[in-house]
């Protein structure tokens, strides 16, 4: 089922300060997201996994969910210029889900914004260089901030038992951080950034894991991170995980480069909630996306199912047929569910053929065109 | 000698028109670059390949070198603000190697640069998204010009005998190109544009090739393309290939990402020809390269060449010490050279030890220090 191409390594594609533990942990696949390492498989098929994650808890190096951090007297100004999304009523302690946009209102990044402080912002970022966009545009518009890519690490935890297992190594306090809130706490005498978030639909928290300057003290304090995690996770059976494509599918979480691109405006990524045109403050790609908005779009992401033999992630998108054989879309994320004993995916879809229900064609790898059928986000059981 | 992990993949690491291509000649082995697969293996082991490359004649899919296309009114002034060398004599028809810098004047990519009109360029990347720190730096100066990534995918034909067979498919025209200069040539009733230049120390050329807006039509030309430099090769020996990692190593070709970062200055890079600072022209990162030529460096990019078993690429930098055991660098890139019959490295070298015939000490993987020395570049036999 897996691909049997290898990935070759260079200092070009980072280690992680977790990568010595997750080999150690017998890692068969690694993907390369923002220049880094990320795990995609280990010794269970995907499927084990599946289950596993939503029956117990999972370590996971996401490493490569890099920070920008944007600080000085104008960090708040340039991270409202970035998004759509009003920040106004964000205060410290938040997570946001923003989308990030270009002057065309397309789609450049979907990450995670964390505010530290009134001038201090990390933007936890997906699959593209968001660091060299906010540098370039501050350079151009004269703003005075500080923008580096800083020396943390995510490690997230994620299943149904993280709850617990996060309270004996942090503590009770665990227990108060609310969905995408993040509070402060001490490992060994150092401070780090613990939110209740992560890829998955499990309850989980990520650790915005940052370690000393010097390459080795930061490499053991991380593996004395993992090593805490694993023993306290022992009576919780954990195992390490990555995010896993039947569970993220199931709860429509999109991933960039994926399910949407530059090519698409945050409009077709049912991204609405989270583009505030309408109110007063100054964004990129704000006069864009009034226009859009205006106009309508053409095209939206959905939930296809489809017949058929289980299907396997493969990295080549199926595409998606009308009744009457004109192209309608294209899968880019499909897998077998075994929740559903039916197969799923994600595409944008053209609007005459977005409502649930639609019957559609969807082509497998073999030619054949299996029965599938339009529906909403997330899949419901 | 090869890693054994997998590369998981997916539309976001994307497939390239010659993907199907490099397919059925067997890769064993991807990377990584800007979002697009590049091969890193075939059949043949790097050292086959290497002495392969020397003699005869490889087709490359490097896709991955992806366009950044810069046009409209405030092309050149957006193009010259991204680089310290100065552009003020580039003519249409040449390829420009140029670095670029941050505000810091932290290397943020080492491309090559492409003059199609005065008002009209193609920066040709290493691996960072400087699509969107053009995007940034054009929207925040307020900049009148038009940037995306076209539908370019550069194919490469290297080696001494490339000369001979580009000539077959595109006529004697070829010859005329001289090195890091470009033409236009008929494909079919297409025109593509051809440069003598390649990531190799071989003769060669790279076609940048264009195809069409719909994705199954570009496929078709490009695999006619490759079809049709396959059969014109046989005769030549024609092999699948990719940048050799041992003959860009004596050739003292960098890769960002590896060799450098963000974290090292163009000087560091022994990029000192192109910085031109002293010019009139204005860039990013001026006043801060000025500073750091008053004050001068810290460490340089070296040459090493080292005793013990052959060395194999690991992912793994091996560490350098000076006799006195301090840590002076570190190997990003280094490998056995089958000609120098001794391991070869690229390193930045502190300066006390910078020196050619510097004697040093590198760790292999298995922590055994071997001995060294300190050498120029490019490496002479």
């Amino acid at each position: 089922m897996k691909s049997s191409i290898k990935l070759s390594m260079s200092r070009r594609i980072r280690r992680t300060p977790f990568t010595n533990k997750v080999e150690e942990c017998g890692v068969s696949d690694f993907t390369v997201v923002n220049h880094m390492l990320l795990p995609k498989g280990f010794k269970n098929s995907i499927e084990e996994d599946y289950w596993h994650l939503s029956q117990h808890v999972q370590i996971w190096d996401v490493s490569c969910q890099r920070q920008v951090q944007i600080s000085g007297p104008d960090a708040k100004k340039l991270v409202q210029l970035m998004t759509p999304r009003s920040l106004k009523n964000m205060e410290t302690g938040k997570c946001f889900y923003i989308p990030i946009i270009d002057e065309n209102a397309g789609m450049i990044n979907d990450p995670v914004l964390l505010k530290l402080d009134d001038d201090m912002f990390w933007i936890s970022i997906a699959d593209s260089d968001i660091l060299l966009w906010a540098k370039g545009l501050a350079l151009g518009s004269n703003l005075n901030v500080n923008i580096i890519e800083p020396d943390v690490y995510p490690l997230a935890v994620q299943g149904p038992k993280s709850e617990a297992l996060m309270t004996i190594v942090f503590g009770e306090e665990i227990k108060k951080i609310k969905f995408f809130n993040f509070r402060i706490f001490d490992f060994l005498g150092t401070k780090q950034v613990i939110a209740r978030s992560g890829y998955s639909k499990q309850d989980g928290f990520e650790i915005y894991f940052k370690g000393f300057e010097n390459h080795f003290e930061r490499t053991k304090l991380a593996e004395q991170l993992w090593d805490t995690i694993w023993k306290a996770g022992q009576k919780y059976n954990i195992l390490p995980g990555c995010p896993n494509l039947i569970d993220r599918i199931e709860a429509g979480l999109m991933s960039y480069g994926n399910d949407f691109t530059i090519e698409n405006n945050p409009l077709e990524c049912n991204l609405d909630k989270y583009c505030n045109e309408n109110e007063s403050h100054n964004f990129v790609g704000k006069d864009a996306l009034r226009k859009i908005h205006a106009k309508g779009i053409k095209q939206k992401i959905r939930g296809i199912i489809f017949d058929g033999d289980p299907c396997a992630p493969t990295g080549k998108p199926l595409p998606i047929y009308s009744e009457n054989n004109e192209k309608i879309g294209q899968i880019a994320s499909g897998i077998y569910s075994p929740r559903i004993k039916k197969n799923i995916g994600l595409s944008m879809i053209l609007k005459d053929y977005w409502e649930i229900g639609q019957k559609v064609l969807v082509e497998s790898l073999d030619g054949k065109k299996r029965k599938g059928i339009i529906t909403a986000l997330p899949f419901q059981k």
